[in-house]
């Protein structure tokens, strides 16, 4: 079975909004073994509305719609639905009932255009809604001789996922046949997709009945593998052996086969060993730190650190010589090496982490490029420096120094 | 003149990516006076490609096509286009030669599937791509008895924005009715949205010719104002009024009208004055300093600050005396003015900025819930203080957090 998933507001049709909401449905569906082949994603007008849903109906087995359930006239998912499949809509009383409730428990005065959201389209279940005034609708009908499922869900996020969950997919569950996927992944960094791809590709593709995706995101490539089969064991069988032929011939650049963010994975680690960590960042600005404490519970190891953009803070917050800074520049291997020492004895942390580079657009000069980037890590024994050569733009070459840097210290933990 | 934009690629039919490409293609394609009223994302399935195109041709004068151009079995854009057009397809000489080109510069053999890239569309012209190897294609045709314009553009954002300015705007430019497009903007922080609508659509409503966009994005919300007249100036006149009478309406809450960021435009004041800033962060853990530091210049007024996760760290490197902390706990209103105060006078900065609160999911007390978190401002003179009850995840808690930080110092440069 495939489906379509149709997202309607006229604000995904401008340049500065996307349509999120068939992720999580794609993800929902899979996990019935349902793919998405069709994504339509159109503004408030009827008539083409009511096209798009007669399209979706002759190509897919499951339609659902995201979005124009609301009070105004603009919204008019429920009116083409009906037009498509030639009936009627009636104007639900224990909608009307509930609206009301809801409006009087605001102490807000209900509106005529309010009740439209109680019209339920002949033929149609009612999806309660309960974070919101929109409910869903869900129905199972014939179209053109085919049997086809369609789904309205409001198009706020959290009322479409809590709609969906509640209501949606035991409805599904019930239809589609049953399969079971296993799903399974591989996090890889600082790792180019190309090399990632030719390495993996002769192994994945002797699994052509796991369907394996390759996705490039900053400084991280991930593999995904996904399997369905007659039972859990067999699919999740398959999914581990293809994860862990890719995982050996890849070798250290996996940081995670559990999922789990660069960041995750270092926390984990040093919470583990009882370790602490703390950072002085130049160029990335406090952005290692921002990753860091994003996490739930860093505070077990993450004690913090400085934010040392201008050059005397590097010596007022992470004791680098000021002679240091003035012989070889702010720029520099040493500067690293005193920031990620600094940090570390003035926060008596296990480790310590120093940045400093030239994030760009402007501040290169002659010897030194925009993307110069040196990551410094310390420990009580030693300290190591690794000098980055990033291109892009000021965003990419500060994410890339971040990554660089968890990375470094993963490596040194592992 | 309507276009639709066809994004092509399995990766788009996944739970893991969105189709960001249409994005750029439709602020250009707005430009010119086109809307895009439709979205298709469909996968790598010759048949589906080639329904999708015929569907597009139907109900839409520009169809543009992002992905599918690549050399593997997979893209299949250009076989769809020439048999939903009814035409052959000519392996074009020179595109061949520029291809075993590029190969032979980067050293790697020609595989003869990569030649593929070398089809050309009867009746299309090739738009050379300067940053990958397969061309876009330009097509001028009757589609049952339309006109229609179709352009094949490559996947990869670089290439098809590079290419879209390149060749595919001035060939648009040439054919579509001319209009003069003004646009203006109105950024607002902490305020919510049905607020800013409530007080602001009496207003816009009286400009119908104004297209109104009411966004809302993580503490921000923005009114976009597009009109299209016969000459620029009309159109300028109706956006900027529209736009000065909404911020007139809002008031304070409105930070810019040049649709500068919160750090821009708190940057630039400081630039301007010739003042520093520095802050301590303890529950943003960074967010506060990457965001300034994502600003291209920010080095001139922003010098830096400490991360003040562990407690320890809050004395050790931002002065809070231990007893504050022991007596009052870290989240406090006091621990939040000592650390604007302590990290203002360790850094000689003008202002200081202290953070501290509860991000959640953990951490919260009977007296201090999830999402307190107390946003301090220091100058020479004063100290003053937020105290704020945010709701939402950790992530939201954090960014909203350092919205207020932001609003609370662009206020008191006011």
């Amino acid at each position: 079975m495939i489906a379509e998933i149709i997202a309607v507001g006229s604000e995904m049709l401008t340049p500065y909004r996307v349509d999120t909401n068939s992720l999580a449905l794609t993800a929902e569906l899979n996990k019935l073994g349902v793919a998405v082949a069709f994504k339509t994603i159109l503004g408030d007008d009827l008539q083409q509305l009511t096209d798009a849903a007669r399209i979706a109906l002759r190509r897919a087995d499951i339609v659902l719609f995201s979005g124009g359930l609301g009070p105004t006239e603009d919204d008019l998912t429920r009116e083409a639905v009906a037009a498509v499949l030639g009936v009627g809509m009636t104007r639900d009383a224990s909608i009307i009932e509930s609206l009301r409730e809801r409006f009087r428990k605001r102490g807000i005065e209900i509106r005529e255009n309010n009740l439209k959201q109680a019209d339920v389209i002949d033929g149609a279940e009612v999806l309660p809604n309960a974070n919101g005034t929109a409910p869903g609708q869900w129905i199972d009908t014939t179209f053109e001789d085919k049997r086809r499922f369609l789904v309205l869900l409001p198009g706020p996020p959290k009322e479409l996922t809590a709609l969906y969950t509640d209501q949606v997919e035991q409805r599904l569950r019930a239809v589609v046949p049953q399969v079971h996927i296993a799903i399974a992944s591989l996090r890889m960094a600082v790792v180019p997709e190309s090399e990632v791809d030719a390495r993996t590709a002769p192994i994945y593709q002797q699994y052509p009945d796991v369907q394996t995706t390759i996705l490039s995101t900053q400084g991280e490539i991930q593999l995904h593998f996904q399997c369905s089969k007659p039972t859990l064991a067999e699919a999740e069988a398959r999914v581990r052996e293809v994860q862990s032929r890719c995982a050996q011939e890849m070798g250290d650049v996996v940081f995670s086969e559990n999922d789990e963010s660069p960041e995750e994975v270092v926390l984990h680690t040093l919470a583990e060993r009882g370790l602490t960590l703390a950072v002085a960042e130049s160029c990335t600005g406090g952005l290692l730190g921002q990753r860091l404490t994003s996490v739930t519970g860093s505070s077990g190891s993450f004690l913090g650190g400085a934010i040392v953009y201008a050059n005397a803070m590097k010596t007022a917050l992470a004791d680098v010589p000021a002679e240091t800074i003035h012989e070889h520049g702010a720029v520099s291997e040493e500067v690293a090496r005193a920031l990620a020492e600094g940090i570390r004895r003035r926060t008596t942390a296990a480790y310590g982490i120093g940045i400093t580079g030239i994030a760009g657009p402007g501040g290169a000069t002659e010897t030194k490029p925009v993307g110069l980037v040196y990551v410094a890590l310390a420990d009580a024994e030693r300290t190591e420096c690794l000098t980055l050569n990033l291109s892009g733009d000021r965003e990419r070459v500060r994410w890339f120094a971040s990554q660089y840097a968890l990375m470094l210290l993963r490596k040194h933990l592992l």
